[in-house]
Order: structure tokens, then C-alpha cells, then sequence
């Protein structure tokens, strides 16, 4: 591998393309806006950003975005492309941090650019030797949670704010003995003084170790524990210590040095909840992809994370969907047995109607399928909704049609006609 | 102060907009997509967001962003409004990475909204008891730099990378020759391998003091400590056993609970850098304001931050950068003395053309004032670039106009003379 760092973005710009990259180039690396002494030709051709590739795509009619700048003689054309460039990684070292001061930092505000997103990024393997990457991953999840195949079935525990641990724990109870693998606290469900975490986490917990000793299962429960740094090593020697398998953090709330404290602390699975994400995948003219994104979170070591679900009730599209969930399990460096593959968390809106077409398109049920009302909905009660979803999730493996499955087996059937196609 | 969280927002919706803000109260308090057992009236009482205030604008053509839905009954109507919500405190406590999974959280990808921007926040006075705030601010920033009125002139070297430890000593030495008193990395420099930390601050420190020793000016550097936790705290430590006063972090690198240790550590002013705001600002759409962005920081411990410059070389508007730095120095809460205050950095192709619409604007002299190309491009050289902005600082402050004060100033006469209105 080489020891250049790529990042692709989509770009929009009247500036001719080639000037236009040529600036992001010298921003972020050894320019500013008149010349100064000291840039020299060394300078450069050590630290110089390149421009490796330009892909134009067709034109725009209008700025997507306000404040940017047009050539002194324009030729009426505002360009879109995607256009990709490296720096060496001696501009900054394997340090995450300053990484995104490079790759995302301010050319967000140059004039040259009426649109620009940061769709991809390509790390040197030096990154593997400075950060730890997943701890479980996939394998390590299934492990934990005793599902060597087939996807694990999860859920949140609603009202998202509001119950009290008893009424958590409560809750946990239920969709334990339904049957249920995964079960997490909502994000907006960390501390509270309504719901103490030194409270729920006991509480839930005792459930669940009763319902293990009870039945052989251990259900996973991630537990939000998001907050300042020492409160989360706190927590999470609190969840270890409860014998729980896994903790949540909202990653946009914590930050990527905060992430890597507790991933070199930690013995549990890291649930990585991507909530605040729309604001910067949601716009096509302007942030970042899922796929660049998850990349930075996957090397500094969580364990899972969310990308929505197909048909979600949020306005992510499916083909979106689909290439953040494939981008989790693809290894994002080649050495062996550490490609930081992660597993996908699918949600909102998800019902047995989703299973083939998610089985489908990804081709694995190396996945969380996590359902709400998809489950609390069903008309024979919870354990009946857990049931046909597992059927529903047989019959996309085995490639039958859901209708022809239903026909033998009956929580399905009625989950089928609980929720309309 | 009421026990409640204060957000505004902007919104763009095709529903009626008192459904689209109630949508918006639920998914980020009590509700989920489906009625779930447990989520009572008192429990909604207690803990579900208030809409405050609904304040409608103009309707929009088109939707600003992509995935939106429209109402079954659509009656052709796309609403613009600012929407203040509220929260009770106690849904997650005095918590800043549990305050942004909430008001910053998954609300962007809500499908009523084809635009969604975070225009202010207001806290409870709860928060000053979890956290510090500023440890120097304006007042304790001046103390440091022998600056007790008038702007502080500032710069940042350049090249942004590929100088040496030792040659960027030696420009820094040439700017404190020159009278600068306020010298920062760039953002791209912070511990790379051609630049080593370990190397530069000794480096640099030494002139430093070398300079304060023969004229009893002690320049402020922030020198870059962005990286991991362990890293910046190690940093801050060897930068204040040099003498240094100063450590600089790119904000959106390490987030708020790396900063929260770091401003329980350190003795040094900490300069707030905000690359990459620009994916946060600059589409009116999506993202969240400077206004909103910067109080988190605030309270977390920054001392400084960057607001770009009138007229600078990106794309934010005047009015932005001066609503940005009126707001810095603008208490956030009603304790005495502890407001939160931060000192603005102004920069991004600044020259004496900009000071007196500058002290216009703000009505004052707190503020950083950081010039490359306005310092370095001066025709009789750096030394005469610093004199030419103190003129035109005073000629400002003394309400002359710079043509006027020019004629007995030939520093800043050369300055008007190279830098063209």
C-alpha cells in the first residue's frame, strides 16, 4: 500500500475543474492566498497536495450552495465532477484528528466551490499501527451474543425518554423472553435524572442474567453511555462489572479521540449510533457520505453502526442504504484479519417486509435487523412479532416468497397482514 | 433561569407547520413512528419537548433538500418558519454530548423537513456547574499577551506545512521582531514528521523568550496540540514548561469531551480553532449556525475562536462574521463573571483596509486581528506591516478616516498605497 492518503469528494464550481481542485490542493496543503517566502519548490513537491483524478459529471444550472465565486471570464459553465486527491501522509501522521483538519477542514468555505462533499477517503495501512480498529466486529458480536448465523434481531426500548429504570428493565424483561438478541437504549436515553444509568444498567441486567441462567441466551444490551470521558469509562466498568456485552455511544456527541479512550479501556462490544449523521449525509451539495464517515469511526473501534433501514421512515433512499451497509463489512485495509469490518445496524420503520429485499441486496445476514413497532405491532403479541421475523428472515435465505412461507407458518401470516406491502 | 433547554430552528416543510414542529417535538422526546405501550400522558407531561414559538417566513418554490414527503393532502404550500422548541433538562441532564444527540440529532433526517437549520441555543444555568467555561477570555487573554487595550495583532505561519521545526523558529522570530503579538500554527501543522511538536515548540519558545527577555513583550503562540487525548495533554504540558501561554485545537477533530479534559488540565489559553464549520454553515438548508456551534465550546473551556473577517477570501457574508463575533463576546449566562465570554479572531485576507468597518461593526478592540499577506506584502517590509495595522487600528478607534491619519502615517500610507480598496 502506498503512504499517500486519497479522498474523493463531489465538487461544483465555474472555476475551469482543473483550477479548482488545483486550489483545494493548495489549501490544504502548502498554500495560502498570495505568496509567501518559504514555499519553496521542495516545500512543495514534498507536501503539495495532487490532484490524481478528475471524472466530470454534466453541468449544474444553479448554485447549490451561496457565497461562491465566479472567473473573471466566465464561460457560463458551472462544472460538477468528482475529483480525487492525496497528500503524504508525513503532512500530518496516522492521527485521525488532524486527518480530518486535512481532508475536512476549511474548504468548505472556499469561493471556488459552490457545492463540495467528501465521498470516500483511503487510508495508508500506518493507520492500523496507530489505532486499534473493531474489538468484536462481526464474529466477536455473534460470540457474544450466541448467534452463530442467521441476522441478530433487535430491538430499541420506546418511549425514548421518559421510563424509569424499573419500567426499563421491565421492558427488557418482555422482549427478552420473546425471544429477542439485541436490545439498545434509545439515544436520547443516556442519563437523565429521570433514569439514572447507575440505576437502569443493574436493573436490566438482572433481568437479563436471570433470563440467561434461565434459558442459555444472553441477550445483548448496549447501554447509551454517552457522555464526558471519565463518565464513560465509569459506565463502562459499571456495564462490564453487571456482566453486560456492549455499550452505546452517539459518535457526532463523543468525538474521535473520546472513542479511541474508551476503545484502548474497553472490554464490550461498541455500538456507534450515528444520530446527528443527517446533517452531514442529507444534502448531496454539501458534508460527507456515510461511506467516508463510518471509516474514521470503524478505525478508531466501534463494533457496530447504523445505517437506517430499506424503506426507512427517514428520507435516506435504499441505494444509500444499501452502500453504507456493504462499505461495513467490506475491509477497509488489506492486512489480514484486521479490515476493521463492522456490523450494519438496520432501522426505522423495518417490518417482515424488509427481510428479502435487505437479504437480497446485501447478500449476508451479517446484520443487526432492529424493529419497533415491526415488532410491538404484531397482533398475536411481542414473541409472535419476534417469530415472524425470524421466519421472514428464513424464508429470504432459502429464497422463498414470504406469501408461499406464510402459508405455514402462522406468525408470519399475520404479521403479513399486520403490516400492509 | 427557567430549568428548560431553548433551541431555534429554521425549518422548510410541505406540512402544515405546526404538525411538521409537533413531528419534530415527539421524534426528539417521547415519540416513535408507531403509538408504543408505556408512552402515558403524565410521562408525556413530563418529558416531552415543547413547540414555544412558530415565527413564519416566506414560502419556499422548491425543496431545498432532497427526501422529503409530502402531506396526503398536499394544498401546494412549501412553509418557511423559525421554530423555538423546548426541553425539560431533566430528559438528560446538564450534558453537552447528550444535549446534541437531542437537539442535534436525528431531527435532519426527518422526512416533513426538506431544509432543517439550527439557528441558537439557550441553556440553563445548570450547565456552569458541570462545566468550566473560559479560564482567560478576553481579560485573562489580554493579561497574558501585555495587550491591556487596542486589538491584538495576530498571524499564522505559513507555509501551513513542510517548514521545519528550526525555520519556523526563525519566522517566528521575524514576527515578534516585527511586533506581533499573537503568532498561531496553521491547522495542518500540528505534530507531522517533518514538523515534529517536540522540536517546534522548544524551537519556537526559545525565541520567544529570548524576545521577551530583551524587550519585555511576551508574544502569545498557540502552537497546534490537536490529536488524541493522551497527546494534547502531554503537549500542554511541554508548551507550559517552555513558557508558552498558548495551545490551539481544532474544534471539530477532538470534540467536546476531549476538550472538557483538556480544560480541566490546562493553565494555558486554548484557542478554539473551527475548520470544517463550513460543512456545519455556510448552506442556509441544513447544518447549524456559528451562533448555536460556538456556545457548546464556550462552555467546554475554549478562550478564543476564529469568525473569518470582513470581506475575507471565503465565502461568509459581513454579516455573518460580525453577528458570529458580537456573539463571542456576549455573555451566555446571567452569572456575574461568568458569561462565557471568548475573544474573536478575525482573519482570512485582512489588511489595514478592514479595521475600520471592523471596530464599526463590533464597537470594539476585543478581538484578535490576524493578517498574512496584510502583514507579509507590506512594500517596506513585515516590521512596517504590523506598524501600518496599529495605525489604522487607532485611526479607526479615533473615528479619522484612514486616508486622513494616512497622510502623517507613511507606514500606513504604503499599506493603503500596496493594498487597493
Amino acid at each position: 500500500m502506498t503512504n499517500r492518503i486519497e479522498a474523493r469528494y463531489w465538487i461544483e464550481t465555474a472555476y475551469p475543474l482543473e483550477l479548482a481542485a488545483a486550489s483545494i490542493a493548495g489549501e490544504q496543503s502548502t498554500g495560502t492566498f498570495v505568496s509567501v517566502p518559504g514555499e519553496t519548490d521542495a516545500l512543495r513537491s514534498r507536501c503539495a497536495a495532487r490532484v490524481e483524478r478528475i471524472v466530470e459529471l454534466a453541468n449544474a444550472d444553479e448554485p447549490s450552495l451561496p457565497g461562491s465565486g465566479l472567473p473573471k471570464a466566465w464561460d457560463g459553465q458551472r462544472h460538477t465532477a468528482e475529483v480525487t486527491f492525496s497528500w503524504s501522509l508525513d503532512n500530518m501522521g496516522p492521527s485521525l484528528p488532524n486527518l480530518l483538519a486535512t481532508i475536512a477542514g476549511n474548504l468548505w468555505e472556499l469561493k471556488a466551490f459552490s457545492g463540495l462533499k467528501l465521498l470516500d477517503v483511503k487510508l495508508p495501512s500506518a493507520f492500523l499501527d496507530a489505532y486499534q480498529g473493531p474489538q468484536f466486529g462481526v464474529v466477536g458480536t455473534r460470540r457474544l451474543c450466541g448467534v452463530p448465523k442467521g441476522v441478530l434481531l433487535g430491538t430499541i426500548i420506546k418511549p425514548s425518554v421518559g421510563l424509569s429504570p424499573e419500567e426499563t428493565a421491565e421492558r427488557v424483561r418482555i422482549l427478552a423472553e420473546a425471544g429477542i438478541d439485541f436490545i439498545k437504549d434509545d439515544e436520547l436515553q443516556a442519563d437523565g435524572p429521570h433514569c439514572p444509568f447507575a440505576s437502569r444498567v443493574p436493573a436490566v441486567m438482572r433481568v437479563l442474567r436471570v433470563h440467561a441462567e434461565r434459558t442459555g441466551k444472553k441477550v445483548m444490551y448496549a447501554a447509551n453511555i454517552t457522555g464526558e470521558v471519565d463518565e464513560m469509562l465509569y459506565r463502562h466498568d459499571l456495564v462490564a462489572r453487571e456482566g453486560g456485552t456492549c455499550i452505546m455511544i452517539s459518535m457526532n456527541s463523543i468525538g474521535l479521540p473520546a472513542l479511541k479512550v474508551l476503545r484502548k479501556h474497553s472490554r464490550l462490544a461498541i455500538h456507534g449510533h450515528r444520530n446527528g449523521w443527517g446533517m452531514f449525509g442529507r444534502s448531496p451539495a454539501i458534508g460527507m457520505s456515510f461511506v467516508a464517515f463510518q471509516k474514521f469511526w470503524r478505525l478508531a473501534g466501534i463494533d457496530h453502526t447504523h445505517v437506517n433501514g430499506l424503506r426507512n421512515k427517514f428520507c435516506e433512499d435504499d441505494a444509500s442504504v444499501i452502500a453504507s451497509a456493504k462499505e461495513c463489512l467490506t475491509p477497509m485495509f488489506d492486512a489480514a484479519g484486521r479490515g476493521c469490518e463492522v456490523m450494519p445496524v438496520f432501522s426505522s420503520g423495518q417490518t417482515v417486509r424488509q427481510a428479502a429485499d435487505t437479504f437480497r441486496a446485501l447478500g449476508s445476514t451479517d446484520l443487526i435487523f432492529a424493529c419497533g413497532g415491526g415488532i410491538m405491532a404484531h397482533p398475536k403479541g411481542i414473541a409472535a412479532g419476534v417469530r415472524s421475523l425470524r421466519e421472514a428472515w428464513d424464508a429470504a435465505v432459502a429464497g422463498i416468497p414470504l406469501a408461499d412461507y406464510a402459508k405455514s407458518h402462522g406468525d408470519l401470516r399475520s404479521a403479513l397482514e399486520r403490516f400492509a406491502a
